[in-house]
This record gives structure tokens, C-alpha cells and sequence, in this order.
């Protein structure tokens, strides 16, 4: 049986992660959960899998998820209830638990995940930007483990597949594909006018906000290229992206003799989650197939990168090394929060990133103390940004 | 260092196999060649390779490559000259040769490749008449002596591809891609009225003339379902086709958790050789990378089978077993054949089929004995049919 934590268990990707693991209830047992504000799913999460431990956004949401789980009648003795950042660390290192599913969003997600490596628990791996700040960090830390990171993201879960029995030498590239987002045929003087609900309607996937909003950016693929660096051990002129609006193709790889594999598949995030939960094997599931005639017609393009100057940032940083896609990140974070919150407009995202990103002077990523000042300056730089383009705005 | 002996080197994929070994010089070495009555290009290939070994289709050509190499100086007693059907299987089984590419067109594969099997040879296969007349005996014998069989079919190697590191479980079906052929838009009615030179424009791969028809036919897709079935070990019902005119998609392999794997290349038979004569490892070639805007649209559709007939009467034979696919691939043979002589019409090809297998009682393909018996049998039926046809039409 394997037994696993769930980080960010009621976002879109710990709740399908759930669903796969109860459709193999003799396979898989859920050691903890760490949720945020959403006592209501987590009450019922806790319900159905009586983790040993479970934790909440804050002490408040805490006592609300007791006293509902009380009402209920359910046996809380079962179940050790935690809080905070270091109520979901506690998750991540419980001594039961041999793999962590790391799904909360944004930097946040980082020092959960390293802790969970540093405990030599397996790490199924949806929070990109954890590679993004730390690659150097996280991939020794796996090494020295001797654990696996596996990836959750469709794409570079895409990428893992492709490269099974592969050897690195033997990469010639790999070819991340993008749906293109909702504005992939917007022209960029209409950028400024992109309101919030045409942001957060994604043409082909279901997720959450941040990541919609960086999908329709591209900076979400300019993350992915960062992460895939890291995880797959090429350099950036060996990652390229790739516009495919119907997002049938996951990614591919192209290999040193001319060969090309794909992965391809339903827009269902537990094929990904599944596969990583149950590598090496592929275990028959409730998962649907991909409809011979939903592929009738796969089209690939060339990313504008003129147009999605995220994309071109996020390389930009990845060549600079060290802080700067750490900064990069978290530019990028505070950038959509502000867009979200109506403070700024679509094209002041990447606007905004371009001068943090100038404005660093990038050192090693050698620590986690050094990313995560990096992190902290850059949120600081990125808010004021946003705060002076609101105020210009209004 | 590899060393390799080539059955059939005067044809497409001999010729291209001896670009690929000849790309890596300190790699391969060719120690036999079996080629036909294209005694100047044979002399070329034993000039240029030096091997042990070679073999024409009678003695009057083997007397002729001899004059023709004694003429140019070549060290004649570098080499031992051969001929006829034993010529070949002498070449395939040369104690020197670790690994025999087997490229000869039609039901003369067959022996040649069961011997090599037989001295422990790996076999690069491009026959596929081999498997789909002998697969039980072939894949026992490959089992027996422990040596691969690699496909070098661009459909087969394909799946071979994209099932590196899986488990036969793990497969929920494979996808066989098609282009379709010169005919995917012409009307059933237009059949009778195909030429010869209309038939042999196939529109992406330059092949053989045989394979050619085959492809137009889709026969030829009907003999890669039962080559797929020996191949991978999947039952027929595992087997799908899917037209694919862009010829970019190899094939695909579809697993049980939903998750899809597709090899991609230029239409370059280069890349299937080079991927089995260098299997496990991937070479870094002079083979030409896939172009993102030549992949810029692709389409898979349902084959046509009312049709296509031969395709539907491939997977007729597949299921009734025994020696029924030898006598479809016997029948197709004498069929193509006649059309290729202005015998019979296009439409005939599969009415000819059809009536032979029907006249058939499938016996077990236990002995190369039984199968080589019911092979000249349907061989004798056709004939006789396409006489008559040809009679009848004139």
C-alpha cells in the first residue's frame, strides 16, 4: 500500500488526486492532508479518508474543521488537526508517509516540498514554481535521497513519459505545448482592455485561478521551461515551446536520432496524477480514453513571443540563473494578485516583471535562506510597481 | 563494433541501411549481402562495404557482379560469392554476423529469417510477410535463442518506441496510422478504372512497388495488424487503424490508465533502421529533425473498410488463425502481382483475396512445413483466379 500526504488537498489538483486514490482504496491510504480556508471539502476530505493528520490554513479554520467534524460524530482521535506553514511541513514529513503530493500553489509551496525531500519521502510534483526557485536545491536533495520527483504537470508528466528508458545524451530537445490561452489570436493593442473574466475563462482546462491567469500570460509555459531544465537536466536552448490549441498533445521529445514521442491524452489531470502516484506501473483506472475523432485535427504553432512577453521573460531569467527566476516567480505573483484584485491591467503583468527583473542584480541560488530574501525583495519591488500603475490607472 | 549482414541490401530499405552503417564506420560492419539481379548496384555495396559474404538471386547474376568486381580491381577472395534462396540464408547465417537486417520483399523473407533466428541472430525485421505467415513459430524462436526481433516497419518501430519500459498489461490498444494512400478520396465506383501508374504515386513514402499497392490497398496496414499482433503480443481487437495522411504520427500506443504515447519523424526510413540497429542505445545521426510547421496540422480519421476490403479481410484471416493470414499474404502476393502486369483490375485485388480465403480450411501454423504448404496452395487459387479475370476482361 502506499501511503501518502496530500498538500493543498481542496485545490483542483488535490481533490483529483483523492478521487484516484479512493478508486483504488486497497492500493493507496491517505496519511495527511493539508487544506487552506476550505474547512467544508476538507471536513469532508477527512471524512472519507481519516488521515492521521490534517491541517488548515489558520488556527481559526482549524477549530472550525474540529467543531464541523464533531457535529458529524467523527472519531477525532483518528486524526492529529495542525495549522499554519508548519502545520502543512508536518504533513508533508509524517514518519507514515512514503510519497507527498506537493498542490498548493505559488511559492508557498516551496519549504513543504524541500522538507519533504529532506525526509526521503517520494514527491509527486503539480507545484511548479518549487523547481523554479530552487531547482539546484531540490534536484541534489532528490539525489542525495535517492527519491524520485515526479511530475504532475500534464507536461512535463508528458515529458517523464516520453523519456522512459532514455538516457540524457540521447535528448536532441523537448517541445513543451501551450494551448496558446484565450488571447492566443488577440492582438496585443487589445491587451490593456483584457478584463479579469475573460482572463479566468481557459479554452481547455479546468484550474485554478493563478494558474489561469498564467496560462493566458504564458508565463505558466515559461515556468514549465524553467522547471524542465531542472528536472530533465537540458539546457534552455534544448526546451522549446510549442502553440497547440487543442491540447491533445501533452508535450513531446525529440531525440538525438530524429525520432520524436508524444504523449497524448483526454484534459483530465488525473491521467498525470495517476501516472505519478503509480510509477514504474500503469494501473488499469475508471480514466477515460481519448475519442479517436477528438483528435481529428491537432494543429501546432509558433508561440508569438511579441505578443507574450512573459515568455520571452521567463527564458530571460533562466539564462541569468541564479535569483533571477526565483524573482521572475515571484514578480509574477504579485503581479496577478493585482490583476485578480482589478488593480492593474493585463498588459501591466509582464510590464511589471520586465522591471523587477532588471532591477536584480542576481546571486547564487545556493541556499534556501538566499531564494527566499530574492523571493521577498522582488514582492516588495513588484508591489510598489503595481500599487504607482493602479494609482496612474485611477 | 556491430557487425551485420543485409538480406535484400539492393532494395529501399537495404540501401538505406547501408547509409546508416555507413554514417557510423567504427560502428558497424558489414560482414553479408543478399541482393537480386541488380548486379551494378550490388557491385557498388561490395565494393564499398568489403564483405564476407554475398549473395545474388541466380548464378548467372552472381557470374556477372564477379566480372564486374574482377573488372575494377576489387580483392575478390575478400569475399565469398553466393546464390539463390541458400545464397541468402548462408548470408543471414554467417557465423560472423551478430545482427541480420531483413529486408527482402514477400513470402522469400520467411526462410532466410527463421534461419538467422535459428543461429541466434538479432533480426531487424522489414519483412513483414515473415510474422504475419510464421509469427507463432518466430516469436517462439526469438524467445528460444534469447535474441530480439526489432521492427523496422516505421508503424512497428514506432509502437516498439513508445512501449520502451512498458509491461504487455499495461497496453489497452495500439494505433496503427495510415496515410490512407493515393485512393483515401476516391469513390468505390472509380476502383475498376485505377492504373498501374496511378496506384504506384503513393503520396508521402517512396517504397517498393509491392508495398506500394499494398499501401493503396490497405493491405499493406491489414498485414502490419497481424505483424502488430505476434509483434507486441496483443489480441486483434487491440488493433486499431487510423488514416493519418500526413504520414507524421508513426503509430501510437494507447495504455490502460488512459495515457497515450506517439512516434513522430520525417518520412525518412533512415531513422526506423538506424533506431534498430543501434536498439538500446539512440545514436546522434546525420538523420533530419522534424520541421514544427511541417507537423503544423494533423488529422486522424476512421478507415474507410467497406472500402478498403483488404483491410477488413486481413483482420478476417487474423481472426480465423492458423494458416489463414499465409494464405491472405499468398493470395495478396499473386494479386498484386497480375495487377502490377496489367492482368487484372485494382478492384480485383481483393475479390481474389477474399475468394481464396474463403476456399481455405485454416489448418494450425505448427511447422514451417504446413505453412509454406498452404502459401503455394493459395498461390495456385489465385493464379488461377486472376487468369480468369484477366480472360474475362479481355
Amino acid at each position: 500500500m502506499k501511503l501518502i500526504s496530500v498538500l493543498g488537498s481542496t485545490g483542483s489538483i488535490g481533490t483529483n488526486t483523492l478521487r484516484v486514490t479512493s478508486s483504488f482504496p486497497d492500493a493507496f491510504g491517505v496519511v495527511g492532508l493539508a487544506g487552506g480556508r476550505n474547512v467544508a471539502v476538507l471536513a469532508d476530505q477527512v471524512e472519507a479518508t481519516r488521515p492521521r493528520i490534517a491541517s488548515c490554513a489558520d488556527e481559526d479554520s482549524s477549530r472550525q474543521l474540529q467543531s464541523l467534524l464533531r457535529h458529524r460524530g467523527y472519531p477525532m482521535r483518528a486524526t492529529s488537526f495542525v495549522h499554519g506553514e508548519e502545520g502543512v511541513i508536518e504533513v508533508g514529513c509524517h514518519p507514515a508517509a512514503t510519497m507527498v503530493v506537493s498542490a498548493i500553489t505559488g511559492a508557498a509551496g516551496l519549504l513543504p516540498s524541500y522538507r519533504a525531500l529532506e525526509h526521503g519521502k517520494s514527491l509527486a510534483l503539480a507545484n511548479k514554481e518549487t523547481l523554479v526557485m530552487a531547482g539546484e536545491l531540490m534536484m541534489e536533495q532528490a539525489r542525495k535521497r535517492g527519491v524520485e520527483i515526479l511530475p504532475v504537470d500534464s507536461e512535463h508528466n508528458a515529458i517523464h513519459q516520453c523519456l522512459r528508458s532514455a538516457r540524457r545524451p540521447e535528448i536532441r530537445r523537448l517541445i513543451l505545448t501551450a494551448s496558446g490561452g484565450p488571447f492566443r489570436d488577440t492582438p496585443k493593442e487589445k491587451f490593456a482592455a483584457i478584463t479579469r473574466e475573460e482572463a479566468l475563462n481557459h479554452p481547455t482546462w479546468r484550474m485554478g485561478k493563478k494558474i489561469t491567469i498564467d496560462s493566458a500570460t504564458l508565463m505558466n509555459k515559461g515556468l514549465e521551461v524553467i522547471e524542465a531544465t531542472w528536472l530533465f537536466g537540458v539546457t534552455p536552448d534544448q526546451v522549446e515551446v510549442a502553440v497547440h490549441p487543442q491540447s491533445v498533445v501533452h508535450s513531446m521529445v525529440e531525440f538525438v536520432d530524429g525520432s520524436l514521442l508524444a504523449q497524448l491524452g483526454p484534459t483530465d489531470m488525473r491521467i498525470p496524477i495517476q501516472y505519478a502516484l503509480t510509477y514504474p506501473e500503469r494501473w488499469q483506472g475508471t480514466l477515460p480514453s481519448l475519442d479517436l475523432l477528438q483528435m481529428c485535427r491537432l494543429e501546432f504553432l509558433r508561440p508569438d513571443r511579441e505578443k507574450f512577453q512573459c515568455l520571452n521573460l521567463a527564458y530571460r531569467a533562466l539564462r541569468r540563473g541564479g535569483t533571477a527566476p526565483a524573482v521572475l516567480n515571484a514578480a509574477n505573483e504579485v503581479a496577478v494578485e493585482s490583476f485578480l484584485g482589478n488593480g492593474i491591467g493585463f498588459d501591466e503583468i509582464s510590464r511589471i516583471i520586465e522591471a523587477v527583473l532588471e532591477a536584480h542584480a542576481p546571486g547564487e541560488a545556493s541556499s534556501l535562506g538566499t531564494i527566499l530574501e530574492a523571493d521577498a525583495w522582488a514582492r516588495r519591488q513588484a508591489a510598489g510597481l503595481a500599487a504607482r500603475a493602479h494609482s496612474g490607472a485611477h
